[in-house]
């Protein structure tokens, strides 16, 4: 059995207990190094594996100190403080400088906790949308190699099809899963947390300069809420709440086709001009 | 000339770089511990402190792996990656366990960044209130110290008066500022981000136990927009969006008195029953 594309780009090779080798993935890639949410997932992966795990992902920080160059990184997980039911978690990865010296390139925290059922409630219920087979795939007037990697499909706030400075808002609705299909787990929703193209492009129907600076995700569905969604589609929403001097934020959610809600996720982003 | 009660709390002894000494405050204890807002105050300070600091905090995660001991501790700030105009920390609080063996207690990562003026845009307005002057004083049918530092008047989703299991929605707005006045700045802005009560206490009108695992700020605001603000009111808003088996999300968002957006932020939370 081959494996699925995203799992040969997220495999690790364990080393020392919570050191992992691993090697960038041309079919992740974006313009200046590799897709973030594969990166983000690839720090998770680590605590995943690392044999002292105590439970489930609750939370996830990731920051992209640099871009990744193409080619191999370490990463490392360590369990600093393990509570009765929570369990806390520091993420490097690093790559080997130009100059041979070790370079930190992202670093990442992490919470994993043993859940237990209790009263719950939704209260951001999945906005009305059509079903995803009713809405035509992305139209890409860019093109970079990650975006083949998933099934898009547009409700409201597409990327601009010009680029004339008539944005008005930054809300962007859309339908995705994985092309080809892979079932939904931990590693996946977290890619797809960072699946949206620059909220500054759609403010201002401008494609400026942006990446990235931090991501944090919260894991609201548990392992087998995401099993359940098998390979099927996830309603994702983004939307910016400011722009200012060269960072704006972005708050986003993702609810599976049912509508329950997989996790909500934010993160401040660089742009220019 | 005297500290104000906040900056006494806040004060760090610098031992070799990066390293510094402090004490928790009884002036800011909540139920099993200090404040968190003022402990993520504590972590960024050893940043602002550190003196190969680059530009002004972008944004902040602190993860609670422990309560804080009565006493004693340690924090460590370390620049892991200094860019052109951005540059990525780690910082750790640490306590000497009852075993005598240091133990983390709080991790957190930080970006600061020297900004750039550009094209700027407030897309989350400051919701329609009454002035601060005109809202009562937030009645308190619970106490611990923390609360006498500030002034909250709250406009809505204040602590329930009864406890009957009636509440509706997660949803708080409330004037604050700190008592004594204090002129605003990026290390009391961090700590009213977390200034709100547990959202759980609100969409249920029942005071379960819960506590903050995970908070992210993310700055809009630069220094001179922070002191501009003077010691006059902020507005802040709390909402959850979801509660999942023990544990919900809160986002939230900080106003001057004029409707500039200064952080927006995030937590996780956790909750019994």
């Amino acid at each position: 059995m081959t494996l699925h594309v995203f799992d040969q780009a997220l495999a690790l090779t364990a080393q020392a207990e919570g050191d992992y080798l691993g090697t960038t993935s041309p079919a992740y890639w974006n313009m200046v190094g590799p897709f973030g949410g594969s990166t983000a997932a690839t720090l998770l992966q680590a605590v995943l594996l690392h044999p002292a795990l105590l439970g489930e992902p609750l939370s996830l920080t990731v920051n992209y100190a640099a871009a990744l160059q193409p080619g191999a990184f370490a990463v490392r997980s360590r369990p600093v403080r393990t509570n009765r039911s929570t369990q806390h978690w520091t993420v490097e990865l690093v790559q080997t400088g130009s100059d041979g010296a070790e370079e930190v390139v992202i670093t990442a925290t992490a919470v994993t906790a043993a859940r237990r059922s209790t009263w719950s409630q939704n209260d951001a219920p999945m906005p009305a949308v059509p079903a995803a087979e009713t809405v035509a795939p992305v139209a890409m007037n860019f093109s970079v190699e990650w975006l083949r990697r998933f099934d898009m499909r547009p409700v409201r706030g597409g990327v601009p099809a010009q680029w004339d400075g008539s944005g008005e808002d930054s809300l962007s609705q859309l339908w995705v899963r994985d092309q080809p299909p892979r079932a939904l787990d931990f590693l996946s929703i977290t890619a797809k947390a960072d699946m949206f193209y620059p909220r500054a492009w759609l403010r201002r129907a401008k494609p400026v300069p942006a990446g990235t600076v931090s991501i944090t995700v919260y894991y609201h569905a548990g392992s087998a809420q995401l099993a359940a969604c098998g390979d099927d589609w996830v309603l994702g929403q983004a939307q910016a709440q400011a722009f200012t001097n060269g960072f704006y934020d972005q708050t986003a959610q993702l609810w599976s086709k049912s509508g329950g809600l997989l996790v909500t996720t934010h993160q401040i982003v660089y742009y220019k001009e």
